[in-house]
C-alpha cells in the first residue's frame, strides 16, 4: 500500500497513533515546561539519498537516527528532552509501511527518554525529507556551551569515535570486513544505525557543574570538527592524543591505520560528547 | 552565484546575519520563556512545486508565507510568538540570492512581531524544502481550542476569505481579471503572497476570554474546513450565512458566483481566524 493510495488524511490517522492522545487536534501543541528552567531548541533536516538510503538505513533506523541527532544536540547543551515535532515531505510512491516503521523507530528511542512527538506536518514531495525539531529544558547553571574552554583543561570524550563511519562502510561495501566476528560487526552496524544520544550522562555532568564549568558539544560532525569548533569558540588550542582513544586500535585491527585516523577524527555521526573539564578527577564519569 | 559555489559553510555565514548574534554557535538555542505561561509549538513544511513556485511566489514571499503559516497557528491557539527555527533542504543549483531574499521575507514578517530565527539546519536536496517550527507562549486561561464550541454560539471570522485563492488564480493565469482595477488586483495578490497572521487580535481575544470561552482555529485549509473541524472536535453542527461574508460579492463581481463560493469556502491559505463566541456583543473586535 502506497501513500498516494490512502492520501494525507489516511496517513495522518496512522501517524497520530504515535502521538499522545491529548495533544492531537488543535493548530499547535501546548506544553508545560518546568518554570525554573530555560528552553532549548534545535532542528535537524535529513534528506533521502543524502543522509540515509535504502542500502544503509532501514526506515526504523531512519526514524531512530533523526531523533538521536536532535536529542544529542540537547545533551550537548546539558538539557533534558521535553518534546519533538516531526515535519515530513514524502514521496507518494513510498509505502505506508515505510512511514510506519520510521515512526516506530522514532517512538522507540523517544520512549527510552520519556519524550513524545507533539506535533508536525506531512506533505508530498518527490524527495523524502524528515525535519525534526527537539525541545529541551535546562537549569541555567547546567548549560554546556562551546565558548567557555580555558587553557590547561582536559578534553574528555564519551564512548568511541569512528564506529558509525565504520558501520556505514560495512553497509556500503558488504564484501568488506568479512573477517570480522559477527559480534564486532554488529557493534559497527549498531553505531551507525542506532546511535545513542548521551542523555544518560546528564545527571553526572550536572553534578560536576555544581562546582565547576564544563565546556563542550556533540561530535555529530566528527571528533576533529568538535575540537576545532570548541577551540574557535573559546579562543584556545588543543592537542589530541590519538593513542588514548581505544577505537583507533580497534578500527586499525579490522580496517587500516589510515582509515582509523580518518574515521575517528572526521567520520562523524557518533553523537558522543566532547567535553573540556577544568580539573582532573580520578573517575570522571 | 549558486549555492554549490559557496558551499554549506559559505551559505551558513550569510544566513547567520539574519539571526540574533548571541544565539549562534552552540548545538542548540537557549530561550527564556515567561515562567507563568505555557509553551505552544507548531511545525509547517513547504515544498517547491507543491506550496510555492517561481511563477506565483518570489523568494521573499516564500519566506514570508512560511513564517505567516506558523504564526497563524500560534494566533489560532491564542499564543504570542517566542521564536522560530528554520530547516532548509536546498538544491545546489539555486542562487544564493534566492536564499537571501527568502530570509529577508522571513525577517520582515518576524520583525513585525518582534520574533527571531533562533536556530535551524541547512542541507542539500534536489527539491527545495522549507520546514519551520514556531514556538509561542500563552497563559493557560487564554488558550483557544477547537473542542469547546457549544450550540447557540456565533461563528465570527476575521477578515476576508477566498482572497488568497483569487490571488493565486491571477498569478497562474495572467490573462484573467484584466478588467480588475490595479488596486483591487493588488489586494488579491497581496492576500496570496503576503498574508497577515492575526496576532494583532490577540489582546482583544484575551480580554474577551477574561469572562467567557472562545473556541476556534485558523482558516489555513479554508473556511469550510475550519468550520467542519471545529464542529467535529466540539460535537456540534453549524450554519454558514454566506451572504454575511463580504468577499463573496467581491469575488463574484470580478470572477464568478461559482468561483466565489468555492474560493471562500475551500480556497484556503487566508490565515484568518474562525471563532465561536458565546454571546453577542455590539462590536466584537
Amino acid at each position: 500500500m502506497k501513500i498516494k493510495d490512502i492520501g494525507e488524511q489516511g496517513l495522518l490517522k496512522k501517524i497520530q497513533s504515535f502521538c499522545p492522545h491529548d495533544i492531537i487536534g488543535d493548530d499547535a501543541a501546548v506544553l508545560s515546561p518546568d518554570s525554573q528552567k530555560q528552553l532549548v531548541v534545535t532542528t535537524d533536516v535529513l534528506v533521502d539519498g543524502v543522509h540515509f538510503s535504502d542500502v544503509t538505513t532501514p526506515p526504523h533506523s531512519v526514524g531512530w537516527r533523526a531523533i538521536a541527532a536532535n536529542l544529542s544536540d540537547l545533551a550537548a547543551m546539558g538539557a533534558s528532552p521535553l518534546a519533538v515535532t516531526v515535519g515530513l515531505a514524502l514521496d507518494g510512491e513510498l509505502s505506508v509501511d515505510w512511514v510506519e516503521q520510521m515512526y516506530q523507530g522514532m517512538s522507540s528511542i523517544l520512549a527510552e527518554h520519556n519524550t513524545a512527538i507533539v506535533g508536525g506536518d506531512i506533505c508530498r514531495s518527490s524527495v523524502t525529507t524528515v525535519s525534526i525539531t527537539a525541545l529541551g529544558q535546562v537549569s541555567p547553571k547546567h548549560i554546556i556551551r562551546r565558548s567557555t574552554a580555558q587553557p590547561g583543561e582536559l578534553i574528555v570524550v564519551t564512548g568511541d569515535h569512528g564506529m558509525s563511519r565504520g558501520g556505514l562502510e560495512l553497509l556500503l561495501n558488504p564484501s568488506l570486513g568479512t573477517n570480522l566476528p559477527q559480534q564486532q560487526r554488529d557493534i559497527f552496524l549498531s553505531a551507525h544505525q542506532y546511535p545513542q544520544p548521551r542523555l544518560d550522562l546528564l545527571r553526572y555532568l550536572w553534578e560536576i557543574m555544581e562546582t565547576t564549568v564544563i565546556t563542550g558539544m556533540d561530535s555529530s560532525d566528527g571528533l576533529g570538527d568538535a575540537v576545532l569548533q570548541i577551540c574557535a569558540s573559546s579562543g584556545v588550542g588543543a592537542q589530541i592524543q590519538l593513542s588514548s582513544l581505544s577505537s583507533v586500535s580497534m578500527i586499525s585491527q579490522w580496517f587500516s591505520a589510515e582509515q582509523a585516523l580518518n574515521w575517528v577524527l572526521y567520520g562523524g555521526e557518533d553523537f558522543e560528547l566532547v567535553l573540556c573539564l577544568r580539573e582532573k578527577r580520578k573517575n570522571w564519569l
